[in-house]
């Protein structure tokens, strides 16, 4: 099942049923007016979101526009972000020049998650001096999880499946990461994919709680990164336990894997330019060459399946700055 | 003004103005159904609100039952929790062992939000394993706050003020803050006292920014501080200056102070256990005496005005563990 929100004017905008080739939609109706509600009583939404993908299927519905899609959840009750891929964790420390992170457990924050950008908006910064980049990554949405909820049983627990770009002000990351305290200032809102995909739906590109589908990123135009999502060294089932070790999750919790990296990043490139500029480090034994996003700069993101289509839609966007 | 959120059944309660004795209580009514949709439209809501009010004070509701209520806002948005008394900073260093944070700006993390504890909610943690400490704060919480908003402009953005419990797992703090992606499993659901209240109500006890009250802190019925919140290194109208450079803030976001803390803590105590532990490693040059909180243990937190009055109500605990 594929689920989007259309802009209507509220916070959460309506909730679409889509059909699987994203085409077309249809609002799931004033009994499920937005997906947050719709998370926040599951079961009950579940039949009907289900009959409502067989009718579009069917020719229900209507052409989707895609410049009238928010991000599917626009707004959550929380974003916690884990850096999953090793291979990442390992460029970003050179990135940063911080030591290693001796940690058995997951690596996560807690982000901003009352707004998230749509995949066309425009997203505005304050200046360009913060080193602007972006981070593609995949995300789980969850039902209730209770503290303390296994990481086999929190598999269960897996609502829908999301890409999003985490934006990133580098040049602040590192100060705040110095403190301990995580990122706030580093981190602004995210940007999510127009569509919403349950587990099921994604086939063999759901295994083991890893979206196993390379992650296609283009800077202005040119290929920067298509890595596959499969080198999690955490399942999504896994950063879900560990997020409610001791706190229950609400419904509607989005979990990120952090940005998506593979051990052979010199083939398939990154997805983020802070990474790229740890492979210069390293190349060259000397400073990075790669600058971070200017005004103007547009990004796009999409995973693609087998067959070339692309279940979560794409990301393309525009930094703007006010300055 | 004084606000509170009466239990009824739906995730946010229901909204109640309070007279400014803390005794009676009418529900604002459907057009104002909770506190986190009066925030997201605070201009239309304030007339509805100051003559419910002005009513309460004259006799009309009924009398409040302490035990109907909820966190004022029992669920929001955003929490971002500062550490703003720089002698909880400096204690807090000793006590975790780190190195000194070098930071002109102000400490602030983001926390989880989807949920804060009514005062008198028994308060589950896993067990007892994880160093189980309360944190006596106060909080306010904005209006819609535009990215890039100065300390100056955001003092007319603080809607209401909270006194809070940040509760935290201390043994899972340092190992969390050594990541540098702040803390998830150290930072569970936060507990807040009955009552909102506006700064004006405050009267003399809001000052430059500041709540300028006694946090009297009792654990098991003992006195163990009465830390006054006017020694904020930076007041709220910073700390959401802070929080708004890069992002926007939500209507209804919650900026914490951190630990309530004053240099005199010799007299006054402390709003935490780790800080006590702190001082006793300081005054011994060996290892704490004071454990963590156990589970069937209280904490009580009320700030008191020049009246005697508790303007937020109190907070009034027990832990609960699992196993």
């Amino acid at each position: 099942m594929k689920l989007a929100s259309r802009a209507n004017g509220t916070p959460d905008g309506e909730l679409l049923v889509v059909s699987a080739d994203g085409t077309r939609g249809i609002a799931a109706g004033p009994g499920l007016p937005n997906l947050r509600e719709a998370l926040e009583r599951w079961g009950e939404a579940v039949p009907l979101l289900a009959d409502l993908a067989a009718g579009v299927e069917m020719g229900t519905g209507e052409p989707l526009d895609p410049a009238s899609l928010m991000a599917p959840l626009p707004r959550a009750w929380q974003w916690l972000d884990a850096s999953a891929f090793k291979t990442h964790a390992d460029l970003m420390q050179v990135a940063f020049g911080h030591d290693p992170i001796v940690q058995e457990k997951p690596l996560m924050y807690q982000g901003m998650s009352h707004r998230f950008y749509g995949p066309r908006d425009d997203v505005p910064f304050p200046d360009a001096q913060g080193g602007i980049d972006f981070e593609g990554e995949f995300a789980v949405v969850t039902d209730f999880v209770p503290m303390g909820t296994s990481a086999a049983d929190a598999a269960g627990r897996i609502r829908l499946v999301l890409q999003v770009n985490d934006w990133s002000l580098r040049h602040l990351a590192v100060p705040e990461m110095k403190t301990g305290f995580g990122w706030v200032q580093a981190k602004p809102a995210c940007s999510a994919a127009p569509f919403a995909v349950t587990p099921h739906a994604l086939g063999d590109g759901w295994q083991d709680g890893r979206v196993c589908l390379d992650l296609q990123v283009d800077w202005n135009g040119a290929r920067f990164g298509a890595a596959n999502g499969r080198e999690m060294t955490f399942g999504f089932h896994d950063l879900i336990a560990h997020a409610a070790a001791t706190r229950d999750l609400a419904a509607g919790t989005i979990i990120g894997s952090g940005t998506v990296a593979n051990r052979d990043y010199a083939r398939v490139g990154s997805s983020c330019i802070s990474e790229r500029r740890a492979i210069e480090m390293i190349a060259s034994g000397g400073a990075p060459v790669t600058g971070y996003m200017k005004p103007g700069d547009r990004v796009r993101m999409a995973a693609v399946d087998a067959h070339g289509a692309q279940p979560f839609g794409e990301i393309d966007q525009r930094v703007i700055c006010a300055d």
